[in-house]
């Protein structure tokens, strides 16, 4: 059962309303291997204060150094967590090897069970229902900001890709592929837990199809254009859904001569060519630049030509050239996978974002995306402004966008907000 | 003439391409009342040091404090200004009473005339034509933000509303009064100039019809919803349209039993009304809520009840008496009117912001709102975390939004972005 409203629950160690006494163990053990176990048989872990006070401010993670240890856990387990003095805190997700030990399900105590997933999935599609009316292609379940911890759930009209990010969700997987089973009728259901991610949790990469068939790539739209997208060997689950409602929105600023950068498979370059009179795509992979051209074709987008090359070579010669364009949209690869590389990220684009002032015509839009988790908003909105005052161009914002409405983010974990999609204009 | 793209000013004191070289008086007179006269005429300024920084960094104003002097200077002259050593960094208006000494419209050697500020219009208009297309009310001019310093023009289909709030835009009412009319070809102009920023600046507030006719209160639409405006009497330039987007906007989230707070005439409550079962509009404005009340009948929308009352006390009456809402909008006016109103300013948000929460069933969506331009983005986002925790109540962000794309930001200038608007769900 989800939590009601107001109930506004009490801070331990003040005032309890008396759900559920502390329980202690009748033989408590200074170094037993069996843990703790609650009233519903659950096992049973304990914080210590900097637990209980991210547990206090909403946080959706409790450290392993946070736990008062857990003797005994099993991988995959769901847990009953307290305080210090065993007063009730929620239930959780316990995870052996991540240095996240807990992820919490629930500050109730309720029964985590079939129906509990059940509802959970429900509530995350609830919400797309509102955000993203009539769409067919959305994210369905966006992980711990939908409440359902290590489980990531993208769907393209029929079909379902799915990631296990944690053990106690890769522990529910047939459950899982049930639920959507129920909830969608999907045709097929693909698992996509091919991730780096997953070794960090001592689960080893994978991925095939869970549930019905795949008849190979599958189309979906994005705005006006159709997209073709292979849920088995594509990227992340098969396409980039983050960027999807930015992709559209490109649309509505392109005109003349637009120029797309770092393009893929054309997520943006086709967009603009349903407006611009001509558009260039930078894609250095052969792959990805033939790709591209199909789904051109298959658009009959005549007014888009492909270039295969480096997108920092290809914006450093536009420059000496002398080429003006209209409307330009950056959207790079990540550009820094740790802390130590961000100075070297923020140079990358700052070069690329000053170049792509110096091209726009006065009053051209500039679409300028980074996926890179280390460069938060503010960083990227400063590189911008360095970037502009170098170029000596006044730049107005007329849109911060991030991920789509179907990627919400957790208030208390500003962590989950990766993406960066601003739209300027360049006078 | 605008900037040309690709254009890369050199910054001083290194490499200069001889564009007008420094020009220095022939006799320096120490304490000379006469200003210094550029090559065509216009007196000239310099800046110390830390002004020629904030050129280099794209601010688009100069303080007084960085100025090497400005004898003899009139109020509202457009002067060319230089660095220290004589060469040229733009053209900006000078005001004489305000801490902000300068504004910059170039920085290029351009004729600051008539078709200068014909060409600055119909640029600022061409954003909106792509960001807004369809649309005929929306912002033409948002000062700064549109290298339009000190002006602002609002236009309400065949009605325009126009605020000069710098002596140099002032001086030059008639030249754009002209101009708008010879670009929209309005019924009416209206100068709103009645604002108590113009003190700053030594001019009086005033208010009137600049041009044409206005028979009375002027009608527009926000998505379905059909609005009047007093364009003057009304607030702001006759309405609010920095929110207009997102009024529209909150329809797509509203359901069931919704809430708007500090409704003012309906620009969120018949928003929700249009989606909604039933709207609850508290207002304590007894001359707002009979216009609310009008509105709401205009629309035909039978299922909002207009409650006249203070929004504090409701929100707590309604959590004492266990009412629950599945849509509720928050949108007071500014809390702080200066830095020391901050502590207290976020106080008040709070209590209005945990109360929503506590009000909300789950999975219902809370719009929250603020205009006090002392709280910044970061400071409200905290806020509102905290107001999740204590209310115990896991909360989505689904979209950050600001005011429309009408009202575009400068890059250098974050001051500008007084508007924040939350989408969340409360989970």
């Amino acid at each position: 059962m989800p939590m009601k409203p107001g109930d506004k629950r009490p801070r331990p160690p003040r005032s309890h309303p008396g759900r559920g006494k502390p329980h202690r163990p009748e033989k408590p053990a200074p170094d037993r291997e069996v843990p703790d176990r609650g009233p519903d048989g659950l096992p049973q872990v304990s914080l210590l204060r900097r637990g209980v006070e991210r547990w206090q401010a909403g946080h959706p993670w409790i450290y392993r150094a946070d736990l008062n240890g857990a003797p005994g856990l099993n991988q995959g387990e769901v847990v009953r967590v307290t305080d210090g003095r065993g007063w009730f805190l929620g239930k959780a997700f316990y995870s052996p090897h991540s240095k996240i030990a807990l992820r919490w399900l629930s500050y109730e105590d309720v029964a985590v069970d079939e129906d509990f997933f059940r509802q959970r999935l429900a509530a995350a599609n609830a919400l797309r229902r509102h955000a993203l009316p009539g769409e067919s292609t959305y994210r369905v379940v966006h992980g711990e900001a939908d409440q359902l911890p290590g489980l990531v759930v993208d769907r393209y009209g029929d079909y379902l890709s799915v990631q296990f990010l944690v053990p106690a969700m890769e522990a529910r997987k047939a459950l899982i592929a049930d639920l959507l089973t129920e909830l969608f009728k999907p045709r097929g259901i693909v698992n996509r837990s091919d991730v780096g991610v997953r070794n960090l949790e001592g689960l080893v990469p994978e991925k095939g199809l869970l549930r019905g068939e795949l008849p190979g790539p599958i189309s979906f739209d994005e705005g006006l254009v159709r997209m073709r997208a292979d849920l088995l060997e594509g990227q992340k689950t098969g396409a980039f859904l983050d960027q999807r409602e930015n992709h559209v929105l490109a649309a509505q600023y392109a005109s003349g001569e637009a120029l797309d950068c770092f393009a893929y498979v054309g997520g943006f370059a086709l967009q603009l060519a349903t407006r611009a009179q001509r558009v260039t795509a930078v894609e250095i992979s052969e792959a990805a630049a033939a790709q591209l051209r199909d789904n051109a074709a298959a658009n009959r987008l005549s007014n888009l030509e492909v270039v295969t090359a480096n997108a920092f070579d290809f914006l450093r010669d536009a420059v000496d050239e002398g080429k003006r364009f209209d409307t330009i949209v950056l959207d790079p690869p990540s550009f820094a996978k740790n802390k130590d590389a961000v100075a070297a990220a923020l140079r990358g684009y700052k070069e690329i974002n000053l170049r792509a002032m110096q091209l726009l015509r006065p009053g051209g839009f500039l679409i300028s995306a980074s996926c890179t988790y280390h460069v938060d908003e503010q960083a990227f909105e400063d590189m911008l402004a360095s970037a502009a005052a170098d170029a000596r161009r006044r730049v107005q914002i007329i849109e911060r966008r991030g991920a789509g409405k179907d990627h919400p983010v957790i208030l208390n974990l500003r962590e989950t907000r990766y993406l960066k999609c601003f739209v300027l204009r360049v006078l």
